[in-house]
């Protein structure tokens, strides 16, 4: 379902915060009540050394997908942040593109629970399975001190 | 202790060539047998929505940490690919840099574990964990097909 | 879909030869093609602190499930061993019984990945999702050494 | 260091709760400030397939030692459950026991990390590491509900 648009306002606001997102070359590219899709198209500047997409930039766009779902289903003036995830990563991600889908398993008061999955796109539009993870979040007040909180 | 030359040669050949290492800013900074160590300069570049180092750029160096651990302790004609791993965010990654420290808890002939630690460095030197991991990796010989194997 | 009568076989007698299994009281209750279920009669017993069905129970159930889910999709000479797992627990477990399902997302030649789910049923057959999971898998020939490999 | 006598009998009355503890025939062996022991005798009734500790009871004692090792740091009032733990199996647990510590990495008003480590010790008190782990726990009020909050 598609998350109303205060929310998707909410979200692409803090997207477009996100300076990592922009230098990786990642969009945003769906947002729904719970779930959220970020899409990076490959390249040789986020790559590892065999040339394939370099864990830590799936990760990433894993990490951020995973983060912006939870917060569609939390309290207006919350935020988000990662409390931890684990990432196995499936097979080599190659392709035009990855796309980052991540998935509310849980909604708590304080803490969330999502599932997170990469697939690479290839040239054909055929999706392979790179990687799925599982993440912990926190919903914390947008005024709170952050100095004891984990982070984003 | 520190790796021998050979060693410490093939991993920064390697780091070289991790376009996202470039892309980020990311520095290889120490090479021990079984310990590596990545510094990661602090910018809004590779920052979240409120100003932090990225998750995704801490896993990134940590991850990259972990692997290269890993290698330094596997035959001279492996490559290491990262199985998964976990990581979780303790305190917001502010600071000047970011140093990640990658160091292998077991090697073994197919698989290897490390832990990673994150730590946020400030304007006075003063050190702050800002994240902690455990990660698995599998050796791979350089020749094999990489069709069935996770990915780094 | 239901595996295959020999690899029925083989998972039960594994299954049986788990003394952890017969003391907490879990029984084998599905066997299909990467897919298995153990099933976990709720009692003082297995209990933490509070009373609920301790999470080392939940635990053991659902990496019982997910390594014979593995185990379903391997060489018929294989054995599996868990490299490692995650698992987030989301609710308490309350209920009569708790119900662990594995699942194969990756079955590699040497390498599988399966999620692991854990419903707890209550009285009217209800079932709340307590805990969700990720598990790593190694195949290991049955007649190798195992003193560098991981355990089960 | 010794945790203070009031802390040190509210983990054991704690530990003395848990039906699994005693069923599997584990025992609480050191309590320190951030840090506890549980120890587990091998035996036929706690094994996996193959006759070594079956990984469910090797985090049964590990989850447990995190879980009492984040509450000796906490409010007197607070109650500790566990959010999320990961554990690699490094070896077979094998030996004539299996100690767990859980070691406090983070301890934060809400949340805290732990790391895990479990030993296997042998007939002749050399120890092996079998498993290493990391563990999310969070404090609840010992009065307040508990319907939202994930389950130790």
């Amino acid at each position: 379902m598609s998350a109303d648009d205060q929310v998707v306002e909410r979200v692409r606001a803090s997207f477009e915060r996100q300076g990592l997102m922009r230098l990786i070359g990642a969009r945003l590219t769906e947002v729904g009540e719970g779930r959220v899709r970020i899409t990076l198209p490959s390249s040789p500047q986020v790559s590892q050394q065999h040339g394939y997409v370099h864990a830590g930039a799936t990760s990433a766009i894993a990490d951020s997908a995973g983060g912006y779902a939870a917060l569609t289903l939390m309290a207006d003036d919350a935020e988000v942040l990662t409390v931890e995830y684990k990432l196995n990563l499936l097979a080599p991600a190659s392709g035009v593109r990855l796309e980052a889908v991540g998935t509310v398993v849980k909604s708590g008061r304080t803490l969330s629970v999502c599932t997170l999955e990469v697939h690479a796109i290839d040239g054909d539009e055929q999706p392979t399975l790179v990687a799925v993870g599982q993440q912990t979040l926190i919903a914390v007040r947008a005024d709170s001190s952050r100095s004891t909180a984990p982070e984003a």
